[in-house]
């Protein structure tokens, strides 16, 4: 992680840093001459923040690059996510909260469907539904691997997990899904050595799951993509010197947390005023605190332009929860652009609002939105460079050389 | 030095570039709704130039990081900080004007109070005067070493810095100030065996001094730190090909522009006009003029917001004295923030204003000032990025690329 200089430079304090997240809040007007989701909202709030505070946008990844959720998350903890490659496996297991340490092996399966050849017929076996897959993936459950801990989980329609642990386990090993139907699935194939037992691992699991599998009328096999372990993040409280926590309602936010070491925070409910009032209960015991809110991105994914505004808005209802706290720098931004336009994540350059009383160079900008971001006066900047701004404004960080 | 592709399209030409820095120059406003001290200062001619010209703003060193004095005039003169670091015996050595040639070894050293045990009882010596400390410094500079050469200076109060000069040295050697009380100094010990023979020269100078020193009343010992060698940074003059002068008061100043191979000039006086007089009378000579206000630091860092006010409005008065020269570019910056309000250097990015007949992109700027410097034309940009683009406004750069 190329912040030894940030390690170094830390001060120790006890001001508070509150980094809120509205997950894919960036968005595009429907018209030429319309406005934003965020620029549509009723935001009073977010507004004096942004009358008070200063402005500006930031790039996830690299300019025009639409960033999945767990780089998009790296990068905000300051890990750049080219640098920063997380597993698939590992991401999709800790998107369903189960932990992975260093050294274990979590691969993503799709359930499939072959003919009596072993010949691919579909990918996704029908993209079965929930009640479909989740007892086929309970009779997986029962396959004992000798000499290491096997795990299966149900993610979702088609998609499962696999989960090894034990010694001397590594996960340089191909994908066994060739991508297109009328072949057969890969083997398992080491692509390294040092694989070449875990390999052999999952082709006895495996093996005991295709017998299992052979009388299911769709789910009749699968197949095996993106084997990766945790991989060994710098510890985020470590590298900024914050004791930090995560609150969040959906598993995925909360497993990249747990990745970069941060605590997650177990609570009641799902509202914005649920999750603010978990950090007022963990107040006094950490000094980060991302707080994460899902739901923004969910309708800009549906293409729910409305309501996507009035999740922002319920939002900014709900931050004096926040604001009684008094914390001595609140950021508000989002993880990446989902505009409802596009009913799907974008490259678009993401607003992003800092406060902290006293400390701020105040900009020209009265109102939270993406004009008024790209006028502000952080400017564009990469969004790694979130947690050293939030430092500064902390008063957490010595200054660098004589 | 990542320059390469600088020097490898440089283009002769006439041109000058003179680049004034006003250190500390960013600031902040007193109250949520008012000014910082540069838009408060009356500046006609800065703001008739900005209007002709371009602003923008620098980062000195990364996005929340305060720099010092050093990294950040380093930063401005191409070199980035995180990548050249110039040791603390050096940046000393070159703060009080001693010039450090690659292979001579300086030391920071504090004087101390050491019980009869050896034991530290103040690591600096009651904080002794200048009075008090020069005798003493004069005493020490007696002692010879057999093998090198050695210089010792006074430098403020309790602080002096020792040079050895010969064949072979090498700075690798640890710090013996352990950083508190009530235990030894640590001993001279080097961190590579390559600097055995430089640490075996400085232990004798270090017994030598002990035994002068024993009866000293405050100042019978010492610690040192930072044991540095002049870095060997790329030659400025030949990376950016410009006969290159430094106008500056403090010796710190004169200190880096020596380590990059500027011609430190001499000059009676030290107000702006005196500065800028004598920048005329090496006008022929030179091709690039580094001219180093130091004041708007020194009432930044006292809290004087007025004061800070009442320089910047001085240098703005002095102006003429270079204007009439006819520079082809005047890049008007500081080498950080130094906000009254903090008191201190900050991180904040600083004002810069470009100003070149002829080939500047105008934007609709028509004062100089933070908020003005953060819509301006140039954007925000790293430091190192000041001398390409004053080359290229100079003319001074071939196109890149077929």
């Amino acid at each position: 992680m190329p912040f030894d200089y940030i390690t170094y430079l830390l001060s120790p304090n006890e001001t508070k840093i509150v980094l809120l997240i509205m997950d894919g809040l960036g968005g595009l007007p429907l018209t030429a001459d319309g406005k934003t989701e965020l620029e549509t909202a009723r935001t009073p709030l977010m507004d004096r923040l942004a009358t008070e505070g200063t402005l500006g946008r930031t790039i996830p990844v690299r300019p025009g690059i639409t960033p999945g959720s767990g780089p998009a998350h790296l990068s905000l903890f300051g890990y750049d996510p080219i640098d920063y490659v997380v597993g698939r496996g590992a991401l999709e297991a800790c998107g369903i909260g189960i932990g992975i340490k260093s050294g274990d092996i979590a691969v993503r399966c799709n359930f499939a469907t072959v003919d009596a050849d072993g010949v691919l017929l579909d990918r996704r076996a029908g993209r079965i539904s929930n009640s479909e897959a989740q007892p086929v993936v309970e009779k997986l459950k029962a396959i004992k691997v000798p000499g290491v801990d096997v795990e299966v989980h149900h993610v979702k329609e088609y998609r499962f997990t696999v989960i090894m642990r034990g010694d001397g386990l590594f996960s340089d090993i191909d994908d066994t899904d060739p991508q297109e139907t009328g072949v057969p699935p890969l083997p398992i194939t080491a692509k390294d050595p040092r694989a070449e037992k875990t390999a052999e691992y999952f082709r006895q699991w495996s093996d005991q799951a295709k017998a299992i599998l052979a009388d299911e009328p769709k789910a009749n096999f699968f197949t095996m993509r993106g084997f990766a372990t945790n991989p060994g993040l710098p510890s985020f409280p470590k590298v900024f010197g914050l004791r930090s926590a995560c609150v969040a309602v959906y598993p995925m936010y909360k497993g990249v947390s747990d990745l970069v070491g941060m605590d997650v925070i177990e609570f009641e409910g799902e509202s914005p005023a649920d999750e603010f009032a978990a950090v007022k209960r963990i107040w006094d015991q950490y000094d980060f605190f991302f707080v994460h809110i899902k739901k923004t991105d969910s309708m800009g994914e549906d293409g729910n332009f409305d309501g996507k505004v009035g999740i922002i808005e319920s939002v900014d209802q709900a931050l004096p929860g926040l604001l009684d706290l008094k914390p001595d720098v609140l950021m508000i931004t989002g993880d990446h652009s989902t505009p409802a336009k596009m009913r799907s994540h974008s490259w678009h350059p993401v607003p992003f609002l800092l406060w902290a009383p006293e400390l701020v160079m105040p900009d020209q900008q009265t109102s939270f939105g993406e004009r008024a971001c790209a006028l502000g006066g952080l400017g564009t900047f990469h969004a790694t460079q979130t947690l050293p701004l939030g430092l500064a404004h902390a008063g957490r960080l010595n200054k660098y050389g004589a």
